[in-house]
């Protein structure tokens, strides 16, 4: 017997096993798994009302509320597609997101409501405009909707290869690119992601990282497989996360290293008490040791290092704890989790390969390309079939990730393929340099990229953002940098800023520190 | 993308990461996981040598051995249908079986061959005959096939709808039906299990559980995905056992309830120390509370209760652990351990039905048939479309088992369907009268069968086994039983007897005590 693998199926489950669960906190409100799937069925019941069919796509502006969260069951159990968008992104970019999607309902919350407005004129394609929060002239009020509502709606038959969600890569000179996920891909990751990082029933998952990224690492789905709550954070902001923490009973939540390195570094006067037992799950970059360090020796909690990209749904690897670590000094085991790590059990086969496609040595030195096939690797970028035909035409996702494969199938990445800077005929892993220059005592935060330079061809420069009172020179850092690098691999200029650009999950740009050239091809 | 969802792929992911870990350990006996794959390989080579191809049967009548792990790669992967038969039955069985299935290969154990040949005329259909230990005239010796043997063979194209093996129910006065289990079945099984099991990387198990079973519940394939051990038991020995948790570190084993009552009640002079935190998966009927406290309480084990068929690969229910359980007494958690629990995240929807599919209330009193679909269900029986229509025809498997859902929807088994005794109008669950007569201090095992009563219909008999050294008589179990029971539930008659009759699995067989009038259908 087959059944559509569909992470619908944990909603049916969680709302048959766990209806008087906590479902949702969001500021004020509190939501059971019977009212707010009650909600979500309320909400599908309208928007198939206003002719929503199989297979039309419903976009979203919002931040991390419980409309953003019950968009991810509501448009999906009509079968419609939800497009979930990054809501920090400009007018122009939701402009093309929402027409190159095709959807004909956008959902905004208030905070969005004036930069939709400005460009609503350019999405003809748009039917219905609804203002989930802050309802005002030319927009529908989701909540006035909701309550009037019947829960009645027709369920259609839903196939596993069926597209749930189409999620846009944040372009800048190149396009944004739609992700199709299917429900398949969704239910394998949701599966991995339980199997290997084993949520317990119940517990308590704080939203740091945006839902509308990959679909929130499809914790979205995640959490409410294994019956737990999920606690709303709409904007970052570390007093309240380590409020919520104490107040909430929080015991999960994911973040890019950036955002961990801000929780690593707030002062104990603006965080106040830390409850140790916190899973941390990071992504999105390499953490830094010394943050892992300061999480799991300071605050007793627990990072696990995972990997992957929106168009693999996204996790493609794991930095799993083997019994040979047991004996590892925190600094070891530090350097060990910044590795990506090794395959899931159900995400497929990965590899690192050279450009001919064969794999790379397992010799901790060879780099190569991540590549991956498996059932988490999305079907192919919306409309654009060429763009898929040269990510995946010969049947394996190519991540544009360079990475080496150490002797014990870890795999770590060194760089993106296009920001691996070649000095002088030698290849340097930004992301190397990166992680010595962190260990100076005055720098907070720092990103390497290769500029221009007459004899080498190319050469490392850093742009380092200092720890608040602390003072460091352009020669003090070089200096630092040759006494723990190969010479070749020390930047030659260092450039000191109050902040480096980041995309809206946290990834530093570095296609605006080499000044805007080339893309950022993902979230 | 889709790949086929097989346990194939825990193969490939094993023999990649962990090469050098221990894959098995039978008698003296260690293989690494590189070494053993490669076992494989040679015994897919040569069947394919042999002429074996994509959708031909292979069957194994063969204890806990490292030979019969290997059939569970070595056919498969082939996209040949492994058909292993419970080496406990007859010749007459083993006839019926090989040809049912229409087995071209047999491959038998030493044990075994004496049977085997005194019957191996009357199965023209198997074209070679495979001694896996003890080769004589008329058997191929399969460790000499495998020296010579090269690892290279051509995998074929398997859909995940293929079969991967045939698993004959044990039939009595009916004919054992052929149970066809899939590669989506069983990888969905084993992702279950590893879900809600959470078997940690490298963890050992111990093969108190035939594989034949259920395809050992499919841990042949679930402990390989861990990275685990396999620790072969060949033949149930409470001594032995004991003696191998300690030696080879075991941490997990599964076993019917009369095999850990036989573990709980061996003498300390035979068993020795206990280590401490053994994880045991227990189903095949309710454990008695008491011996779940015997073996958490004095051992310091951890019992989990898991229940499902042959038919559903086997895991539909897991009696998982509640935040609002930390606070029960020991007893407390021994009765909800009995229950079978709630559905698997991924086993799909299970619903207590009456007789016209409605589901019964949630009070723990109604009584209905348990049924269920999902990606576990069996794709049929082999052969045999009208058993296959009437267990699930429309959609559902009807298992056959009698149960309550209590309100927090936990399901709890009253007794096979055909098993339930009514006796004056009344309905009795022989497993209630069982679970409270195994508490009287004299009882070691019982079984409550219906027998025909004059005046009420059925009355329900006690046939029991004492411990070693105690007496009692009729009078007072049935006074016993009175005191604990509403009077109409304790039985009439009590039989006192050296032993139960039992399924090779240890499932007690009612038919027998009843006088040989129906069938078991399950092993």
């Amino acid at each position: 017997m087959e059944l559509t693998l569909t992470p619908l199926e944990f909603a049916r489950r969680t709302r048959r096993l766990y209806p008087q669960r906590e479902a949702v906190v969001d500021r004020d409100l509190r939501l059971t798994y019977e009212q707010f799937f009650d909600r979500c069925d309320r909400w599908s019941s309208i928007l198939q009302g206003m002719g929503v069919v199989k297979g039309d796509r419903v976009a979203y502006i919002a931040p991390n509320t419980h409309a953003q969260l019950e968009s991810f069951y509501a448009v999906p159990q009509l079968g419609a597609v939800l497009v979930p968008v990054n809501f920090r992104l400009t007018g122009e970019d939701f402009v093309y997101i929402v027409e190159h999607s095709g959807a004909k309902v956008l959902c905004v919350h208030a905070d969005q409501l004036d930069a939709v407005d400005s460009v609503r004129d350019r999405m003809p394609g748009v039917e219905r405009f609804i203002a989930l929060e802050g309802a005002r002239e030319g927009w529908e009020d989701y909540e006035a909707l909701i309550a009037d509502a019947s829960p009645g709606f027709e369920r259609p038959e839903i196939a596993e290869t069926d597209l749930l969600t189409i999620n846009y890569t944040s372009g800048t000179t190149a396009r944004p690119k739609g992700v199709m996920i299917t429900h398949r891909n969704a239910y394998m990751n949701s599966v991995g992601t339980l199997l290997h990082l084993r949520i317990e029933l119940g517990q308590r998952y704080l939203w740091t990282l945006p839902m509308f990224h990959a679909n929130g690492w499809t914790y979205t789905w995640t959490v409410t497989a294994a019956g737990g709550t999920h606690v709303c954070l709409p904007a970052m902001d570390p007093a309240r996360v380590f409020e919520l923490i104490r107040e909430e009973e929080v015991s999960w939540l994911c973040a890019a290293p950036t955002v961990l390195i801000m929780l690593a570094n707030t002062p104990e006067r603006v965080r106040g008490d830390v409850p140790s037992g916190v899973h941390v799950v990071t992504a999105g970059a390499s953490p830094a040791a010394e943050t892992i360090e300061r999480l799991e020796g300071d605050f007793g909690w627990t990072v696990t290092h995972v990997y992957g990209l929106t168009e693999t749904t996204p996790f493609i690897t794991v930095c799993e704890r083997r019994p040979e670590h047991e004996g590892l000094s925190t600094r070891e085991r530090g350097a060990l989790k910044a590795r990506q790590g090794v395959e899931l059990i159900t995400s497929g086969e990965l590899r690192v390969v050279d450009d001919e496609g064969v794999e790379v040595p397992w010799d901790g030195r060879t780099v190569g390309q991540i590549t991956v096939r498996g059932n988490v690797v999305m079907s192919g970028y919306y409309n654009d079939p060429e763009a898929t035909e040269k990510a995946m035409g010969d049947g394996w996702f190519h991540t544009g990730d360079a990475a080496v494969t150490h002797p014990d199938g870890y795999v770590e990445i060194q760089d993106r393929i296009k920001d691996v800077i070649i000095s002088g005929g030698e290849n340097i892993s930004s992301v190397e340099v990166e992680g010595v220059l962190l260990r100076h005592p005055a720098v907070l935060e720092v990103a390497i990229v290769g500029v221009p330079h007459e004899r080498w061809g190319e050469t490392p420069r850093a742009s380092v953002v200092l720890r608040e009172g602390e003072t460091a020179t352009e020669k003090e850092i070089i200096a630092f940098a040759r006494d723990n690098l190969a010479h070749f691999k020390a930047p030659t200029q260092v450039e000191f800023v109050e902040s480096l650009p980041k995309t809206a999950t946290g990834k530093i740009q570095k296609y605006v520190l080499r000044g805007g050239a080339s893309a950022v091809s993902r979230q």
